[in-house]
This record gives structure tokens, C-alpha cells and sequence, in this order.
């Protein structure tokens, strides 16, 4: 009944990339759930460029390596249409056992809203809170460069998942030069910067090509900074 | 991932209860995530209190039977100690992929609200829209009664999950001598009813017996309405 939680690794020939990051994060979506700390043994894995899925519930601890599907890759490479959409959700008044900061494997919605942009040509979403805030994609964080500003969403003001990749991201952002800013953003404000980026482990950092119909200038800086990641 | 819809049935000696009404409903949770519809065939099981699961995923088909768990039966019997809580949602603003008229697998934000109740030794939660109305609990709908109005909340209104039980009770009211009425209603407003239960196929109606540590009299309407519904 999707209770449960999970984490998505990028399986790099050095191993699970961001190891720590992940099972940390993995460990806190569990006693999110009440349930004990997990402790999957990867650390002997590695790829070239896979993806590593572990999924912990009350009844079993699952560990498994695939490919990169090629949508994935793609998107990596080409950018992502997106449209924005509102859930109808307040960033700031989350009830007490809120699970927005647990990677569940209660994705039914995520993947609903994945389907819903499929049906009108567009490949993402971009999450808006009630009061009109940028919160986050189904399956990424949104990350933005404005000026020399690499920013992102910050996790607990906006009742998030705490993204890997993106926090990731900013922590290398000064050794290119750019200032790492945590905010609220409303959709405006993302539609007037540089540059607009969903990070996740296997996507890396997918453009924004288009929001909400609009085409946008692909960035300089999309090469530099998946360059920065290793990807 | 939580990616597919179940339904969950009272088996009696008769057979699966409302078997026509919990069919339809599986079907439309399946249209709204984009699943064909299923067509299990459940019709030849009985039992004489028993609990019939149906569980369909993009993969998978599957009927269980069970008995009811004592604490539904428990409840069904003594009632319930019920806490209400802000879910942070608007009721009238559901993106447009919502599943929330869906039951659906991605059940991990109902229970762990269940578990929320139970560290503060309730049973179970009434959430509560942003603006204030009473929506449903986790796993049941709301149904009271004030002077002689049977009342319970609009699903379509309230973007919840349509109630099969209750909506069956409310088609039974007139004979009882009571008036069925659908409509939103707030907190205060549910408080000062003369009765409240939560309605689902197991339990039934399980009478709130208190609200917000606040004792309720038990009312002379639940063994009348539990018989009208064959439990």
C-alpha cells in the first residue's frame, strides 16, 4: 500500500555516487514512517553510468541495478518541456505527520502528473504551492541560475523532499564562480531566469527547453555544470 | 511505487456487499490513473463477517480474503476516539491530474496520519480542508446526524473519495424516518451534531465517541443504522 520508502542512486565505475547523501536521506524517509534504520550493503557496486534503486518497507529491504533508461538519457542531453500546475497544497501548512520530506513509494500522484504533462506534449511538471511558490518536479528538484545566482528551493520552508543532487550542486557552485542561494521563488520570477534546471540522480540536470509553452535559450552553462557532476 | 488502485468489500454469507457499487468504483480509480478496466471475478465468495481485497496494479490482478481484524470489529462495537487535523490542502483547488477521488495504492500519507492519532492514544483522524471543512478520515467517510438530517460530505465538492457504505446509508435514510443530505460542513458545525461515525465497508459505521479529547454521548441511532446495513 506504497508504505514504504526508496532512494535512486547514479552508479558511477567509482560506485554509488553520493553514497552517504543517500542512505542518510533514505534513514530519515524511514523514521519519518516509524519504521527502524535501514542498512543495505552497495558500497561493492559500480557502473559506468547506471542506476541503483534501494527499496525499504516493513517487510523487506530491496536492492536493485539497472540501466539508464533511454527517456532518462535523453533528457539529460536534450532538456525537458515542462508545464507548471498548482497543487492546491499551502508550503507552509503541512499536517503534523507529513511525509513531503520522506521519499515514499506513495508516487501514484507523481506519476499521475508525469502522465497529465505526457498527454499534452510536455515530458514534466513543475509543482506550485497555493500561494503561488515553485516547490518542486514529481521525480526532481528545480534549480536556477540567475545572474551569478545558482539557486534552489529550500526543503523545509516549502515542505519538500531535501534534494541530493541539487544541495550537491550549490556546495560546488562557488568553485564555478556562482553565488549558492536557497529561496522561495514564485513562477515568474523562474520564468525570468538564465537558466532553469530539474536535478535528480540519474537525470543529472535536465534544461528546461520550455515552461509552460514558452521556448527558452538553452544555457552555456548546462554542459559546464553536468560537467561539474561528473555526469 | 503505490501505482495502482484497490478496493476493499464486507463478504457476507451472501456474498461480497455491494459488490456492483465497489466494482464500478475499482473501475473508475483505474480510468483515472490510465488502467484498463479490471474485471475480477469475485461473485462466487462468501463469509459471515468477512474481508474480500481486490488489489490491481499495471501488473497484477489480485483478490485476497481475510477475517476482520479484531480492532475493526472493536471499533465497529465500542467506536472510535477521533482527532481532527489541517491536511494544508484547498479543497477546490486539486490539480487536474488528482487522484483524490482515486483508491489508490498510495496509502503511506493515510497511515502514517493513523499512526500520528495513535501516539496521542486516538484511533483515528477527520481531516480538515484549508478553508475548514470537514473532508473524510484516511481509510472512511463522515457521516453525522443533526435533528433528523443524515448527513454526509459532497465528494465531488470536497474532492474525496466517493463513500460506497455511506452513500448506501443516506439511500436507506427515508426508510429510518431521516432526511439524506450531502453538504460541506465545518468543524464546530460536526461537532455539534447530535452524532458522527466514520462509515467504511469493514467497520461499518464506527461511532465517533470523541472528538478532540472531547467525550461524546453515544447515540441510540448506531445499533438502529448498523442493522439497517446488515452488520
Amino acid at each position: 500500500m506504497g508504505d514504504g520508502v526508496f532512494e535512486t542512486l547514479h552508479l558511477r565505475p567509482s560506485g554509488p555516487w553520493l553514497l552517504q547523501e543517500h542512505l542518510d536521506r533514505l534513514a530519515r524517509s524511514a523514521a519519518l514512517l516509524d519504521m527502524p534504520p535501514p542498512d543495505p550493503d552497495v558500497s561493492g557496486l559500480s557502473a559506468s553510468d547506471g542506476a541503483l534503486r534501494i527499496i525499504y518497507t516493513r517487510n523487506l529491504l530491496h536492492v536493485g541495478v539497472s540501466e539508464i533508461p533511454e527517456p532518462v538519457l535523453r533528457q539529460r542531453r536534450d532538456g525537458i518541456r515542462v508545464l507548471s500546475a498548482d497543487l492546491g497544497v499551502a508550503a507552509g501548512r503541512r499536517p503534523p505527520w507529513s511525509l513531503s520530506a520522506a521519499k515514499s513509494l506513495s508516487y501514484a500522484n507523481n506519476f499521475a502528473a508525469r502522465r497529465w504533462a505526457a498527454r499534452q506534449h510536455a515530458d514534466d511538471v513543475v509543482w506550485l504551492s497555493l500561494e503561488g511558490y515553485v516547490l518542486e518536479g514529481p521525480t526532481a528538484s528545480i534549480v536556477w541560475l540567475a545572474g551569478d545566482e545558482l539557486g534552489t528551493v529550500p526543503w523545509e520552508e516549502a515542505a519538500i523532499l531535501p534534494g541530493i543532487t541539487a544541495a550537491h550542486l550549490l556546495s560546488l557552485a562557488p568553485s564555478a564562480g556562482l553565488r549558492p542561494v536557497q529561496r522561495m521563488i514564485t513562477l515568474p520570477e523562474l520564468a525570468a531566469a538564465d537558466a532553469i534546471w530539474f536535478s535528480s540522480s540519474l537525470r543529472g540536470l535536465a534544461e528546461v527547453v520550455s515552461l509552460d509553452g514558452e521556448p527558452r535559450t538553452r544555457s552555456p552553462w548546462t554542459p559546464r555544470l553536468l560537467d561539474l557532476l561528473g555526469y
